[in-house]
């Protein structure tokens, strides 16, 4: 089973966004045991969408296109469709129905021409029904290839290949299975894990293969067994992962898959029944921000500061003013006074802070770029280190949340 | 000319990460007019790398491939680049001195074999030296392609593209120019705005390419002009541009393709010399990370509270408790109070403060899933308006988070 995931935009091609929607239906689609063997991104031109759905043909069992089916004139796959499959467009009433009521009902204003075409379907075409949005995907069976065309929308998407695609995908195909597993580890590099567990990847099954996935601050290890019994995958990739643990267990802190760094501490703290608040001042915001896309987080976490100015530390932070005379704002002192005055006023059982220079310019601090203070106290003691996680200031914010977050798991597992 | 972008690594084929890399090349290329055809993804597997390879070979004039370049295993573009080139791995001096520095220098560690192995390039490339990071980038002329391989770390693989690739390329090839321009609206539908524009879209020149590029609660219509003469296009881009003011200038909030609605909040914040805080209660933080991710940012950002739970809204925000009681936390009277005291607690010309219930259960309010009231506190006033953003959370705070730009936007552009 090969799928091949196509994106029609001239807008991903000139950088302007970045493709989400393919990484969402390959997830998707691995899950069910269908791999997709590539994916492209083309320009919204109907001779470059012929040639490359002639490209597939046959060679693919399944095609998942987006994009291009809104109601303006750059949106041209549905016409493109009929070009393809020699078909023509028919309108849907079913859709028609859903679009008034949605231009109608839920935006009160009268329907327009361009609303009502979203309802026009190539004839042949399984349409799939879009219940988050006015244009509808459409499925088309043509020689061995299954053509899916979904609307670019992400939240559209996501629908149509969890309700509509993915249940035919499953009815129609029997499929091998794909087992992965992968180790969240925080806080060493890729090429010295790999020199601890070298042994251990040498040694590994045929049909089990090792992926390093590197990103500031952590390394993912995926493991990915494919074959026809589903049993003896998921039981060698568990005996493999046991043989591991003894030799990286202390950098190990999760084993999910789909598990963020901030998922891991959420369940930690939720389990342990703590709660935690967080104080931030070059990281903005950012550690609130992750731990609140966490659904269910309000039961431990209690809020948060973003102290960014020097006056709203003082102010709201109650950090005395003399420690940042003597030692700076970017400085250990503040950081502990930051974090302990924090834990005192969101009354929680932890809390983390951040004061750095996250660059390019030096601010009001005589810190060095990159330079960042982060601090965790717990229910007896504060914590505090220093990094420099050089430039620019887009790496230094991830790396500081990151950080932050290892620091904190290692304090939570301790309590 | 034209540019194919490569990405290499499973992980991005069974969609465990996003690929953002191509972008970032794509718009790099797009600046010095060239344009990017086609994105693929492929996998680690040096069939299906040699494969692509031979495929994208003369029909480019440039192919830039990212991954596949660090110490592991699993990282097989190098020696997949001497297989296709018929040329041997050596050691470059230059590069092994700065993996030492990095290893020994700045880890503080001993240099392992797989580090010294980041030094090996293909003999006849040019290699491209990575000061971020200890993986080399490689370009390699053949036929009418030149071949370009990059590290797939983001920050790494930027630091090549603008130190070393741009350079090259903008030496080696004579470019045509590519001129766009990008208007942002802001509370309108895609449908709707074409309707509005028809006749102008209609009438647009030949070399003058309109799309649509809808986000939830905003439009980018971008413009795109292509030919030989930059004077020409960038006028003539202009002349169309200034038509457009009369049909929809009551949406427009910013024209440059770069520009996010955080920096166009930001610079209009600095330019009148106002300040800004931020309390959040269903964004957990997000907006006070947009705008802190603009750097410059504290000239006008005082901070923010995340007020996760009720108790914070009543300790710290002071938000009186009857009101709680009497209308719910998620509320206009609430969120009202809510902007009010952020203002005075972080002493600002503006606060914005949110309050919702971004699902997927409805916690401690009776409020439906998808609600949220934004309350944007200004020098003399304090409005607020209530929305239901629907589903998912990702949504809702994502759309909580725009329109709440938006008002601000609005409000400031008022005083």
């Amino acid at each position: 089973m090969k799928a091949a995931v196509i994106t029609i935009g001239d807008e991903i091609l000139i950088g302007q966004i970045i493709d989400t929607n393919s990484s969402y239906i390959s997830k998707a689609l691995d899950k069910i045991g269908i791999a997709t063997y590539e994916m492209l991104s083309i320009s919204d031109d109907k001779t470059h969408i012929l040639e490359t759905f002639r490209k597939v043909q046959n060679n693919f069992d399944v095609v998942v296109i987006t994009g291009g089916l809104g109601p303006t004139k750059d949106d041209i796959t549905k016409k493109t469709f009929c070009d393809y499959f020699d078909d023509v467009l028919v309108q849907d009433e079913s859709v028609l129905a859903h679009v008034k009521e949605i231009i109608e009902g839920f935006y009160k204003r009268p329907i327009t021409q361009l609303n009502i075409e979203q309802a026009l379907v190539p004839s042949k075409a399984k349409v799939l029904f879009n219940k988050m949005g006015t244009a509808p995907g459409m499925l088309m069976e043509h020689g061995n290839t299954v053509f899916v065309s979904l609307p670019g929308v992400p939240y559209e998407m996501k629908y149509l290949v969890d309700n509509e695609l993915i249940p035919y995908l499953v009815e129609k195909f029997e499929r091998p299975y794909i087992v992965h597993k992968t180790l969240m580890t925080y806080g060493r590099g890729e090429s010295l894990i790999a020199e601890q567990i070298e042994d251990w990847e040498t040694n590994l099954p045929s049909f089990i293969k090792l992926a390093y996935l590197p990103s500031p601050g952590k390394v993912r290890l995926r493991l990915t067994a494919r074959g026809e019994n589903e049993a003896i995958l998921s039981e060698s990739i568990l005996k493999e992962v046991e043989k591991l643990e003894p030799l990286i267990g202390d950098i190990i802190v999760g084993y999910d898959e789909e598990e963020t760094i901030e998922v891991i501490v959420g369940r930690a703290l939720a389990k342990k029944e703590l709660t935690l608040s967080a104080v931030e001042s070059c990281t903005g915001g950012k550690i609130a921000e992750l731990i609140t896309s966490v659904s269910g987080a309000s039961v431990y976490f209690q809020g948060g500061i973003v102290a960014y100015s020097n006056q709203v530390k003082i102010d709201l932070l109650k950090v005395n003013s003399e420690t940042i005379k003597k030692f700076s704002v970017v400085s250990a002192e503040v950081a502990k006074e930051m974090a302990l005055n924090c834990k005192t006023i969101f009354n929680t059982d932890f809390a983390i802070a951040t004061t750095g220079n996250a660059g390019p310019t030096k601010g009001n601090s005589e810190a060095e770029i990159g330079t960042v203070f982060i601090a965790i106290a717990t229910p007896g003691e504060v914590f505090v280190e220093e990094f420099n996680f050089g430039q620019p200031r887009e790496k230094v914010i991830d790396r500081a949340v990151n950080k932050a977050f290892e620091m904190l798991y290692k304090e939570i597992s301790k309590n």
